[in-house]
């Protein structure tokens, strides 16, 4: 499993950096691999100053060895040997009508002193934080993510949509991250799904990434936007590094992990802008998402 | 003491707000009363945009009530009826030649039941944070520090200042936040200070905040600077949003009490940079900070 899981993200990395690269005719991905001193690495995929994308990374890694202890409390685990990979994709867009997109696959193992497997789950999602609300964008994402999850069982779409609610909760902001989309982890093997069908449904979810953002960055890279709609874009941005850097939890697990810092940080937007107590106009475009953002939507 | 402290931090934010406007021609302060549902409140002033400091905020803040479960566990206390009292500075010079300055001046004062005063302590610290290393600036900067110190013990100065460089540790970066200070924490009565010589002592370090940033930030402010510099200033902005957010105690308790958000996030920085994996060029200016903070200095 693990290596048919690293060998699909890595398959997908290109493919990502490729459908997004056609979008692209300015500048191009970078590609550096690292390596983790406790052992394994990664390679990440970066792109800068584009006229689409402003800045965007789409990283796999692969870390095992031994667990720090903050990341076994983290865990809630006394095993200590692991071994995890995993697809992360951040894509900050220059145009402030289209959104910021995130997504996450990852596979987890742990392992008892004997290297006897002694836990395994897959985890994962993908969600969307747009600066203006275009609800034809949120229905089309939010479908995307159930038609992957009413294959496997009913009742995933509203789960682990929930959970992705629960999950980017930018709490000392008591609003949402952004629109949300799909949030699943410490899937384990059960009753009604095996650890090969928590495979296939991570799989599928990886394959549908891009149909769920690409036609959404399409329809929004070339529309019109002021002065005054990117200065909004980059104070959203800050509520962007406040959850990333307080709240989430991936982040927090790269930095107790020894993981490489350029590769986890590069989910952090390129220009930001922090202004004291900044309140949008009544009425206006931008207070219609910070009310949106006030409470969970069923989109579908 | 109660009492005491906290009309010495009011009137310290005037006296401190009056002298930072004598350098500021473009903007003043303005100032925001904010009041907490479980107890107290706080006066915010706050400057943005100006010619010389591009944003800058002079809080103090008067709290009580009881503490939170993990406020409780980061005081490492079973009472949980408290007071603190406190002013922070926080100044964002426009001139990338000219430092950031911070300073905090705490009061603590925990409860029983019976709200019998059992524990009470004096913190605070001042601290300075380049994106061009100013020798002069620096010696400057703890030359004041060290004098306060040096009236009440000739070991606190060496002690105040490991323990600022110790704080302001960005240990996911593996490097100074700054050129440091002073912090001290916890100053409770011991067999050579009374709880009347930490206000004292307290009072003198805020009595010469001004004295230590006010001639810096005037040798700094009217230095010519390129575009180049202006992006320098903005990538180093952003390791101190990372410090602020992933590891500094100050700003942590605030979210854990329920503190106002936009007051205690006054700290961050007005524009900020993510650059990936930016390197500063040999030899260079850049460079130099980079390396120097890599280790902590002593500077007298």
């Amino acid at each position: 499993m693990r290596e048919k899981f690293n060998s699909f993200i890595k398959n997908l990395q290109t493919q990502i950096t490729n459908r997004l690269c056609e979008l692209e005719k300015k500048n191009d991905f970078k590609t550096e691999k690292w390596f983790r001193k406790e052992g394994g690495g990664g390679i990440t995929c970066v792109i800068e100053n584009g006229l689409v994308f402003e800045k965007g990374g789409v990283n796999t890694s692969e870390v095992y060895g031994k667990l720090t202890k903050s990341a076994k409390n983290q865990l809630k685990t006394k095993f200590e040997n692991f071994f995890a990979c995993g697809i992360s994709i951040i894509i900050h867009p220059k145009n402030p009508m289209a959104p910021i997109f995130h997504a996450n696959l990852r596979y987890f193992e742990l392992y008892d002193d004997d290297n006897n497997i002694v836990d395994k789950w897959f985890g994962g999602g993908m969600d969307l934080t747009p600066f203006y609300i275009f609800k034809d964008d949120c229905i089309h994402f939010h479908s995307v993510c159930k038609k992957i999850c009413d294959n496997y069982n009913s009742t995933f779409y509203t789960k682990f949509k929930k959970k992705c609610d629960e999950y980017f909760w930018n709490h000392h902001r008591n609003e949402a991250r952004g629109v949300g989309g799909l949030f699943f982890d410490y899937c384990r093997e059960n009753s009604t799904m095996s650890i090969a069908d928590w495979y296939s449904f991570t799989v599928e979810v990886g394959n549908a990434l891009m149909d769920a953002y690409i036609p959404i960055i399409d329809k929004r890279k070339d529309l019109n936007f002021s002065h005054k709609n990117r200065e909004w874009q980059k104070i959203r941005r800050g509520r962007y590094v406040e959850f990333n850097l307080v709240h989430d939890k991936g982040t927090l697990f790269g930095l107790r992990t020894n993981g490489r810092i350029e590769s986890i940080l590069i989910s952090l937007p390129p220009k930001v802008k922090w202004v004291y107590n900044y309140n949008p106009k009544k009425n206006s475009e931008e207070e219609k998402l910070v009310k949106l953002l006030k409470e969970p939507l069923n989109w579908i």
